[in-house]
């Protein structure tokens, strides 16, 4: 299977939250500090995981038509104001909070992605294809040594993943056939969608995505995928890079 | 001048043909060679500047209104074939047509390119902001070792510079105030249009890029230029990276 689809692949676009970097431990990392220096107590884990809510129900709402578009940012804080109120954090001006709001800027790749990425760039274009916003997606690889050829982002579409604009826009804008840009990424909605699009695709197991919290992440890769993997480095491997 | 300038600029976008890329050079070693295999004599250097010409023909049409808008990929295309009939070379398949105009996604960077962008990624976010069509400018990238942070292009617009909105696009994906990002060309029309929405700017030489075609370079910066530097290694000390 991978010599027969690794031939023809041209390009990888990768999923970032949760597939590239661990958001769950390095957002209760940033709010726990904060909570502390301000003496307040809470499970800042779960605060973590509400605050990422406010980023999925954001994309929801303009999905049903009840909100506008949005980026990633606005979203972050539109929740993050009322996470912050609700636990009695007032005291924080507002670079303090927009500072806090970028700890979504500052996220840290799994201990694999850097070096998985570098091989992968060797043989393959690579880049970003994410609901966050493009600003949000260079400063992240800034932070973490993503090496990506290209940010691709919903926003250039001003939509979401899974409307399938967002996957054909990525092979539209580097000239290649759908078939020959692999969607990789730890979820296997995102790669349903993707192969539905006719892109082809690569599941990458994530399953510390979501902690403690019991929501469970995706183990088995779905039917859809071509290539199945543990790691980037374990994907490169599998396609010869 | 500088350390002010430098103090609020967080991110550098670039003109690529001519300003970070010997287009002339490259573009004229690879017709030359086509043109030698067929057996055709003609001054290749001629052939190079005419089919540039045909690029900025294209752009023409569109902002006067009697063409649509067209990746740079197409506009060397629609331009190549015309010189290729023109000069009796007849005899290419499809593909290696294709090939030869995939010339321009093949182009050397200047000498000082590659290392200077390495110092000024070190500080700042960089990028390209080119009328040059998104793959093509990707795979320029992996051809010259162009160290790109993201990949901006008048095609996410559907527009070209000098248009304003293909600048302020730039300063919006990324989050930023448009003097907070500097325009970086070695043409003064360039800069001027970018000063005029807001970003700010830097000039370089590159006294070479028209050859012997009688084509003048402009070697003085605009007064609307915030920065002028001889290159790349010298406009990174000028801003402290």
């Amino acid at each position: 299977m991978s010599d027969e689809i690794g031939g023809k692949i041209k390009a990888l676009v990768f999923d970032v939250f949760g597939t590239v970097v661990d958001w769950r431990s390095s957002i209760t990392r940033e709010i726990r500090s904060v909570g502390e220096r301000m003496g307040v107590e809470a499970d800042w884990e779960a605060f973590a995981g509400r605050w990422r809510a406010g980023y999925h129900d954001g994309m929801q709402a303009f999905r049903d038509g009840t909100d506008i578009w949005k980026t990633a940012d606005q979203m972050y804080r539109d929740r993050l104001d009322l996470l912050l109120a609700e636990h009695g954090i007032t005291d924080l001006s507002e670079p303090e909070t927009d500072h806090l709001n970028r700890a979504w800027h500052r996220l840290d790749p799994w201990p694999d992605s850097v070096e998985g990425l570098t091989r992968l760039k060797s043989k393959f274009v690579i880049g970003t294809l994410s609901n966050g916003n493009v600003g949000l997606l260079v400063n992240m690889a800034k932070y973490g040594g993503l090496p990506w050829d290209v940010v691709f982002a919903g926003e250039l579409v001003g939509s979401y993943k899974p409307d399938p604009k967002v996957y054909l826009m990525a092979a539209n804008l580097l000239g290649l056939e759908p078939d020959e840009v692999m969607m990789t990424a730890a979820h296997g909605g995102d790669l349903i969608a993707a192969k539905n699009t006719g892109l082809s695709t690569a599941f990458v197991t994530r399953p510390d995505e979501f902690g403690s919290s019991g929501r469970k992440p995706d183990l088995a890769a779905p039917p859809e995928a071509d290539v199945a993997a543990s790691d980037f480095i374990d994907l490169a491997a599998k396609l010869g890079a």
